[in-house]
């Protein structure tokens, strides 16, 4: 009867005792994330069936955050739409412009991932949340329909693959390093339709920011899911941050329990790690790339917009000018503000950098921070596909916020551990 | 002998003892602004005919304001050309993304503008400027390829129109209900090819920040130039702030000069006012309006988008909540920078607003707040073109910094003074 984090909590969500990999079950949804982008699409499929409900407006949390504020006439009847139904449905957890974020970011900072539980979402990124030991994954805007409407949604309960962290964390290095070195070992489609379980020494020493960068980027290896087990770092980061303060299940994966490959990693080896284009499977280390000339440098996303990123990133560019543009778009509005506060806004308009408010923006080529042709950009965002952040003929280059900062000052891709 | 302070400003730049209204004359320009929406088609111009010169790198003043940081791979590969053009031609004022702001508010704040100079500029709203005694005037592409070229340009002297501002402002009337005044009250082309000369004691009591949202709208006459007499406010606002630090000329209006026509306002008079949609001759007293519904609030652009508009909003948006979305879109970085220092951010993020970084965005529904069909937004902006702001099916309202906020706090069309 052994299982997977990742099984027990499926068993939960459709009431059964066990499940197993490959099992097809219907789950019972937890919460539905709802942003501006899909959920139009989803509304309209309703909408053509005669369906105007919302199986619970406490469960639903809707964020505009891809093109907020809108960036133009079709971002903006999305958003309109988006608005429309929200109030008529009466959704409890809305965030309206000024209060809105990137909602990777902003529903676990909000308090709407709880242990345990599932949560889907209409973003392929959705599987942020597992950092919280719950089970998220993305969903495409009919599934987002159907969750919406009924609360409810089919899966096949995915494998577990298991990832060892060991050993500590070198200076310098951080959890962006560390996944890129995870799927530049098993590519992108290493864990395709698994769920990814992240265990070990060096995962317990990262903080649920560093952690959620992680969990975020599952879905660039392919992963249904990507899921870390309850700790006291996940205690902590819950409490009086919960909406729902009834009590949570805490599952833990059975020591018995199956996967289909165990991959270690020794932390004490990774180095300051970048993706080059245009695959997030293509980590080399910094040794490997230093030097190459840059255009932009982009700090942010659902991967690497938190505090805990800005703090970083302005401990490296403290009193220095950066070289080429650089862009600053904290994740939510309390990122936003906390920055601000901390005095790091300071640093950084010091240094030159375009502060944003909040929006997922150049990191999918929506707006704040296009590319143009043959340009290059270094970021903390997740994916670098062919034209991602703007033409087709522009590159992208993944890495930590650290790395992004030290690339900034130098206008070329540069070593953080030398600023350090 | 008798001269206007335009026509005195045109007789010195083109070397003659006087010119007259309808004289055609070769004037020397002062300095040229460019931004990355008309400098690139100029560039190209002058490309196709094989010229690739500037006439003076310390009299072309370059900053990126419409769609920066760039809101898509069009407007990403303007800011490359220009960018890749400034820097060939080592541009000694490029303001890069990071240090740019809105031209009309930048190049003021950055000591570009001096009077008796003449300064022409790829934007209607260049005519900004002759609030520092100075003739500017906004020229297409083509013009202005001449201009980047040469350093001359033709032009027909603009007979002169007198705006004698009397009386003093009552308390919750600004600059902005005075211009929406005058404008209501000649019509959309009342200044055709005119320069509009601002004289008067309310004028004298405003700061520059306050007349420059006067001249900025000068345009929204169909004026070629609007115009403001040097006085200790020009002097105090100009000291320490000029690049360039000789001696500057000042010019002013014969007491026998000639007027096409004189208009009288008496400024105590005049009430928070609101330009219907959709022109901005569509003024009327906040009384005749008050309570029609809004859905988005903005304050920023070249016509109110400083720091004392910023102070002004926050005045009233202390401790409320605003009831639409809103968006707080400063100028300049600089403009940005103090009004976080301020705590005017505190102030706005607190009610709920998005602040945004510098950029002319959504004021010509460009990016960061674009209007969907249906909706209406009370915006300082200084144009209500249909579509303007987005959709050719929304509606643009303007007014002053604080009625947008007091309306940001009802969500409808609101009397500041209630929260003066």
């Amino acid at each position: 009867m052994a299982m997977t984090i990742t099984e027990k909590i499926f068993a939960r969500a459709s009431g059964q005792a066990k499940v197993t990999p490959g099992q097809l079950v219907d789950a019972n949804i937890d919460v539905v994330m709802c942003h501006d982008v899909t959920t139009p699409p989803a509304i309209s499929m309703l909408a053509e069936r005669g369906i105007d409900r919302v199986f619970d407006p406490e469960k639903i949390v809707v964020t505009p955050d891809h093109f907020q504020p809108p960036k133009d006439v079709k971002s903006a009847e999305l958003h309109k739409r988006l608005d429309d139904w929200a109030k008529r449905h009466k959704i409890k957890y809305y965030y309206k412009l000024g209060r809105a974020g990137v909602c990777h970011a902003l529903l676990p900072e909000q308090g709407h991932i709880r242990p345990g539980e599932v949560i889907v979402g209409g973003d392929s990124h959705t599987c942020t949340y597992g950092a919280l030991a719950a089970f998220s994954t993305g969903i495409g805007s009919t599934d987002l329909a159907a969750s919406i409407a009924t609360g409810k949604l089919w899966f096949r309960v995915p494998a577990s693959m298991k990832f060892v962290l060991n050993g500590s964390l070198p200076h310098g290095v951080y959890s962006k390093d560390v996944m890129l070195t995870v799927i530049a070992r098993i590519g992108t489609d290493g864990a395709l339709y698994r769920a990814m379980e992240f265990v070990g020494p060096a995962l317990a020493e990262m903080s649920m920011e560093a952690r959620m960068t992680i969990t975020n980027m599952g879905i660039e290896a392919g992963a249904k899911n990507a899921i870390i087990g309850f700790d006291e770092v996940t205690r902590e980061y819950l409490d009086g941050r919960l909406k729902d303060t009834s009590e949570y299940t805490v599952f833990e994966s059975d020591d018995d329990a199956t996967y289909t490959v165990v991959e270690e990693f020794d932390c004490s080896k990774i180095e300051p790690t970048v993706a080059l284009p245009h695959l997030p499977s293509g980590g080399v280390a910094i040794g490997d790339c230093a030097g190459m000339e840059m255009d932009q440098a982009y700090i942010g996303s659902c991967t690497n917009g938190r505090i805990e990123d800005y703090r970083i990133a302005a401990g490296i560019l403290k009193g220095k000018e950066v070289a080429i543009r650089t862009l600053i778009v904290p994740a939510t509005p309390e990122v936003w503000k906390q920055a601000k506060d901390e005095g790091l806004f300071d640093v950084f308009y010091d240094a030159g950098c375009v502060i944003s408010a909040p929006t997922c923006g150049a990191c999918l080529g929506g707006f704040m921070g296009v590319l143009a042709a043959g340009e290059k950009c270094i970021s903390t965002t997740n994916r670098n596909f062919v034209g991602r952040m703007g033409s087709p003929k522009s590159e992208v280059y993944l890495a930590s916020p650290a790395t992004v900062a030290a690339s900034a000052v130098e206008g070329r891709l540069a070593d953080p551990r030398k600023y350090l």
